[in-house]
This record gives structure tokens, sequence and C-alpha cells, in this order.
């Protein structure tokens, strides 16, 4: 096991307990981290521009290798020069490897040692995804960061996760034989599902492998918050500290914050996308207002006093409430960038504690607020 | 019948033939005309927002009174501190008086010589607007410029012309009566149909009025071109030359040019934001591209290689196609952002060239160039 290969390099600048502060230099451009990562599905982050992600200053988004695969192909994207220029996103992408939504939105799939069949959700045509051919989309799309083809068993079934882990590490050799460009980083994906001694096992086998960092998958799927944080412990402890760390579809506040305590550097999450379109804006301290209720027709406050985003410094409560009510799309877009802009702000400011070394305070303010703020739809 | 007063004034610069460009002066800043004005009818330019717009550097939207009597209510509005503030448009703002609303999206209307009784299209509740209540609506949401409250006959019924003709101008002498802030211009409607002895009795009653400026409604609503084109030129060569001109509803590009030329200084349209919705394109010399069309699947060009606008200077073609096949609102927000710029670029560069003395060669050119690229689908 050696160090990020060039042009990626990790920097960690500094540390306080496990929690890092780091610098993660990729070919476009550096990532700050820790570092939370909207998702662009469809190559968008949906109701948004690229003009918009980038006056959040969003240091990365993460886009689908198997929705893009099946829809609008990654060799038309390649074709039209790759993800960034496609998707017109100058800054770092992430993809997943596919083998999420296999196992999640796919339909009659069909697992063995060398791959998975399945059928699209879109048309019910069949595919074939192996580790080679995952690594192929990926370098087709040209993400800065691409991830080893994985398989996603549920959390609690103790043989499915043994044999599902055997062979996410085959994969594993096999994705870092078939991976070929130089401007991409290859990530492992340690799996496990609940299991410590899984967990642990695959944060070795994976160490042992020349990844340029390391995912945690198979997380916030079902299990309990104390199951996550404990399977983070037990990876975190065990994998190296000179590369980057990526705690795979996290994005509620509070486990942003249990993560980044842990050791974990990336995140990515539909989360705040996902609400902003039902309506919900996310607090800093968590806790979430539902817009669309009658109490805020005639509120003049903005979300989040304190908050200083596009939306929060321009439209009120009532006026968002109008545009849910009325059925606008606009309502989304400034949701989108209420939301976005509110993890940005939580992952920075835990950034600049840890910098300042000052992040056990930071912490216990956070949590006395969250506290204070209390249930989570509550305001 | 005297010039705009204070805090209004109307400038024209220039003028070729019948065109004018100009300038108008508003309590929000001044609005150089020609002008097209973008659709926000339920207090949001659909899909976009307030920034966007300021981007687009459009210079002023109209917000629909109907809409906003219903929804939110012009009360509440009032409340939150007006319109602008409201929906954050810094820039002027125009409201319609709910007259056409009324006679073509509600329900089970009675119309007597002092108002009419309607039907909420949203909910069925009952509802009543005389010229005196359009008034207050619109003092209420504190628009710029506002309008009289006026009937919308169909345009070929003559005996309905001739009835609703005379209910419109005593509607607008109650409007004139009934308006109190002097910070909003209000605006007389001339109606009459297809037909020109109305249309001339109505430009002529209406200029005897103390009106800020006048506006030419009931048209683009099935009539012919050559009709609609009849009807302005009629009412321009009788309204004042000293106040604006506003052409209610119209906003094809050909219809801009052929505007203009006759003498109009203000458009409004829901087409651009209304086309984008439904994947259009609209091109400068009229014309329109459908990017759902499977033949821009691989076109890696821009819509319009000579657009300046963030959508052509950013995504391809087949990125557009693809957002709009996978059904991502983002389509409408870029597609809405090129329609405007367009419409803007149309009234930006015929507004130089009246202020340049060289119109007719524009117009020469324009046409030509529509000639070229011929039919209103293709391109």
């Amino acid at each position: 096991m050696s160090p990020m290969r060039p042009p990626f390099r990790f920097e960690v600048l500094a540390t306080q307990g496990r929690a890092r502060a780091g610098v993660l230099h990729t070919p476009h451009g550096p990532i700050p981290t820790p570092v939370f990562a909207p998702v662009g599905t469809q190559a968008v982050v949906k109701a948004l521009t690229p003009a918009q992600l980038l006056e959040l200053d969003v240091p990365m988004v993460l886009a689908n290798t198997y929705h893009l695969y099946l829809r609008p192909g990654d060799e038309l994207i390649a074709e039209l020069g790759g993800l960034h220029r496609f998707m017109a996103w100058p800054r770092p992408i992430l993809t997943d490897s596919g083998g999420f939504q296999v196992f999640s939105l796919a339909k009659l799939r069909d697992i063995d040692d060398d791959g998975v069949t399945f059928r699209s959700h879109l048309d019910g045509s069949l595919h074939r995804f192996t580790p080679e051919k995952s690594i192929r989309i990926q370098e087709n799309l040209g993400a800065d960061i691409i991830m080893a083809f994985d398989e996603c068993p549920p959390p609690y079934d103790r043989a499915y996760n043994e044999a599902a882990l055997a062979r996410t590490h085959r994969w594993a050799e096999r994705s870092l034989k078939a991976h070929t460009r130089a401007d991409q980083a290859l990530f492992g994906i340690v799996q496990g599902g609940v299991f410590p001694d899984l967990r642990e096992r695959s944060a070795r086998f994976l160490t042992e492998l020349d990844f340029q960092g390391y995912a945690i998958g198979g997380l916030s799927v079902g299990e309990t918050k104390d199951e996550m944080y404990a399977m983070i412990d037990i990876v975190t402890d065990i994998l190296p500290t000179d590369k980057p760390r990526y705690l795979m579809g996290v994005g509620t506040p509070e486990d942003l914050v249990e993560g980044i305590l842990r050791g974990v550097d990336i995140f990515d999450c539909v989360l705040p996308t996902r609400l902003a379109r039902h309506h919900a804006a996310m607090l800093l301290h968590g806790g979430r207002l539902n817009l669309r209720n009658a109490r805020f027709a005639r509120d003049p406050d903005p979300i989040d006093a304190t908050c200083g985003c596009y939306t929060c410094r321009t439209f009120s409560r009532a006026y968002l409430r109008h545009l849910i009510v009325a059925k606008e799309m606009t309502a989304a877009t400034l949701l989108s960038i209420h939301n976005i802009f509110t993890l940005q702000r939580l992952v920075r400011e835990m950034r600049a504690a840890i910098l300042e070394g000052r992040l056990e305070d930071w912490v216990a303010a956070w949590r006395e607020q969250r506290a204070r703020t209390s249930s989570p739809t509550s305001k």
C-alpha cells in the first residue's frame, strides 16, 4: 500500500482526535475536506444549474454510473468530450460503480461470481455489469474519482453478507486490474453489513490493495444509527490515514458530524435536493421546516436568519410557501440552494474548527443548539 | 391629455418611421424601450430565480392580478411589503387588470355594467371584480405600471364588441377615478376586436382621458396576423406620441418586429417560458427547435451558435435533449434562459438600430435571414 499517486495527492492539514481537515488534489482542482458532494444522478443536480452550484462553491458533485450508462449512454458522453464537458461542471466529479443501483433499483437481477445481470428500470431491457464493465463505463464518463464494483446485500443477513463480501473482494481486485486511466483515482468499497468482523475483514483486505482511497458502503440502508457509527469506528481505525475516506450516501447534519468525528473525509447524498422537492428546508442543527405548512403563510422571516444562502438572503418563508402551494418549480430550486448551502456550511465550519484546534467546542455548541431546537420536524 | 406625471417620465430618444427608441422612467428604475417583459403569473417567472432574470438583464416583469388576488391574496402581499419585496424583484413590475383572466380562465361569469362575477378556477369560490376592485388589488400589489379594468370579448362578434367597448370605456373612467397611488402609472386599454371603427373610437376616447400610457388589448387571441397588424396601425396612429404604448400578450419574434415597426414600446408574453417547458428553443429569426427530437441526441452544437446566453455558451443540444428525455426540470430553466435572452436580444438590436438610424437595413437583414431559415419548426 503506497500513498496516492500523481496527479492525485491527499494532504491532511490538521487532525483533532480522529477528525481530519485536508485537501484532496485532483485533475479538476483541489477539494477541501471534509466535503459534502451533492448528487447529480442524471448528469444534473436536480433543479439547479452549474452556475448556481458554483455560486454555492460546491467543490464536487457525484453522478450515477448506472443511470448514465442507461441514459444517455456512457459512449455518447465520451464522444461529447466526457462528463465534465457534457454537464458543464468544471470541478471534480465522483461516479459510483453502479452496484448500489443494480441491487436497489433494477429488476430481475441474476448474481454470479463473474457479475450481475439485470433489467433496466426504464424499459426492462437486459444488461450485465461486471467489474470490468463498470470500470470501462466509468472511464468513458471520466470522473476524477471512480469506484470499484461491489455488491450491496441487506445489512442484517449474515450468510448473504459473507458470500457477497467474498465476491466484492474479488471484484475489487478485478476493478483494480481493469482500470487504465491515470487521471482517475479508483477507490475500494468496504462492505460487511452490520457485522464487526466482516467490516474488519473487509477494511484489512482492501487496505492491502493499491486503491487511491476507500469508501464505506452499505450503510444508511436500514440499520440503526448506533450500528452505523460502530461500523464507521471499526473501519476508520483500520484504513490508512494518508488516503481519503468516503462514507457513501450519507447526508443528514447529524450523520455528517458523527462521520467527521470518526475520520470520514467525503460524503454524498440526494437528501438536500430530494427534501427540497418535497418542500422541506434543512436546518444546520438537524431538524427541518416543512414550508408547505399553513403556519408559514404570513411569515416574513427567512428559513434561517443565520444562513447566508441566496434563498435566505432574499425570500420570506411566506413567499417560499406560496411558490410551493402554487406548484412553482422555482420552489425546488430555492430550497435546493438552501439545503446544499446548509450542508456546505456545516462541513466548512467543522473544517475550520479542526484547522484551528477547537473542534470539541464546536461540537459541544452544535449539540447544545441541536438539543435546544429539538425534534426533527419542529422549529 | 397631459404628458406623464412624475415620478414617471417617457423620453423618446429617436424615431424611425413610426418605430421609437426611448426610456420609460419609473420608481424602480428606467426601462429602455422597446422592451419585452417576461411573465411571472404567480409572482415568479416559471423555472427561474430573480438572480437569473437580473443576469439576463430583464428590465421589467409582468405579474397577473387575477392569480395573485386568488393566491396568496393581494392583502397578504401588501402586508409583506408589496409585490417587489415579496418576489424579490428590484426592477419595474407591470400588473394587468385581471380582466383578461376573468374572461378566459374563470368560470360561470356574470357580466353587468358595474362589474363581473366569476368563480375561481382554483376552488370554484365566488368573486366579483369591478374597476374599483381591480385598482384596489393593483394598489395592494404595488406594481409600477397598472391597468384599467377592461372587458375582453371574442374578436369577431360585432354586437358583443360594441356593448363591451361601451362598458370598457366607462370602466376606464372609473379606474382613473379609483386610482390613488402616485407611484403607479395607470394605463388605459384600447379594445374593439377586429373592427377598425371600434378600434379608432376606442383609441380616440381613451386618448382624451388622463392615462399615463396606453395598452392595445384583445389581440393575438385568434384573429389573423394581418388583422392584428391592421388594428395596431389604426391605434398607434391615434395614440399620443409622448406616452408609452403596450401591446398585450404578444411575444413571437415576428410580432415583436411588426409591433415595433408600428410604434409599440412594451410587450409581454408567456411564450418564451411556456415553450421552454415544452422543450422548444426560440430562434432569433423566428422558428423553433424542438430539443426532444432524436436528431439532437449526439449534437455537440449549442442551440444557436450566434447566441450569447448562458445556455448557449455552456451546453450542447445533446445535453439539453438528455435533460428533457430524463425529465429533469433544469431543462425548463435552461430553455427559459435562452428564450427570454432571444427576445431581449431582438428588442435590443432593434432599439440600437433605431438609435443609430439603420432600422430599415436591420429589418431587411432580419427578414432575409428569416426567409433563409424558413419554416417555423425547422432549423
